[in-house]
């Protein structure tokens, strides 16, 4: 089991599967954030289960950043859940600071369990703290349900979320 | 008019109303870049003709942090053009490194003389050297045309973009 000892736990909190702890990933979360990336319907043509290099490549810069904060969901032993929070200044709207969420993902086993309200609760928390006037993330339309959950939450699907992707991934 | 002589030039190029040139915007350009973004129709509502503060500060954030990159276009001595371009790394999709483009403003009266498909050729190229492997943006479901422009460059609307705005702006 990887020692997650010296990470910072931003929220304990209990759930009808046991107590979910919010905290700061570490390298050795590296394979289970992989898995759930990989445990997705539209993750597992675009991950790597053989190489984790450019995983901890993209950790470090990640980690590196004070503007990024990866964040992962644990329960028991396993890291169930992960999100990434950036911090992004921009000139529009008056100079507003922006937080931007990607590649939220919870295990597919602890779906309905409020786990996900309670990652993104947090986040905009967060965003709130640090300024933000405004969060802003984008959902593939293929997701079922993600857009209601976000919507949920308090987003507004007010713009069109363009991708110009490169080779297959 | 402002001095620009310091700053770094990317890009010279003939477009039907003179010379384009793509450069690194500085603080002198703020003024005009808020001209930009006040003079459009969400803009309008948005932002401050009083208060030339809050862009400084976040002009300073950006400008200080190699992730971000504000681009301005000018023409003749006019700022005419704007876009802040912005490089994130993340784990999904095998670690990849993404491009992601805010802010996109050209002169209502230079509009159908090429100067925005030029400044996101640019960032398009910008993003391919820097090794991302993918460009996003959002844009405003509002905005006429905005969508069919970044479809004929090659983005694909596969996203919904959420936002969740706090206060008025």
């Amino acid at each position: 089991m990887p020692d997650h000892g010296s990470t910072t736990v931003f929220l304990n909190v209990a759930t009808g599967v046991g107590i979910l702890s919010l905290r700061r990933a570490t390298r050795a979360d590296l394979p289970e954030i992989r898995g759930l990336l990989v445990d997705d319907d539209l993750g597992v043509t675009r991950e790597s289960l053989d190489d984790l290099k450019p995983y901890e490549v993209a950790f470090d810069a990640i980690d590196s950043d004070p503007s990024h904060l990866l964040v992962v969901g644990q329960v028991g032993d396993d890291v169930v859940a992960t999100l990434q929070l950036t911090f992004l200044p921009s000139l529009s709207r008056r100079g507003a600071w922006r937080a931007q969420i990607e590649a939220v993902r919870v295990s597919d086993s602890l779906r309905g369990n409020g786990i996900g309200t309670l990652m993104l609760q947090w986040a905009l928390d967060q965003a709130r703290r640090r300024g933000c006037s405004l969060v802003q993330l984008t959902t593939d339309k293929s997701r079922d349900g993600a857009l209601r959950f976000y919507e949920r939450l308090g987003f507004v699907a007010s713009h069109e979320g363009l991708k110009l992707v490169w080779g297959s991934l």
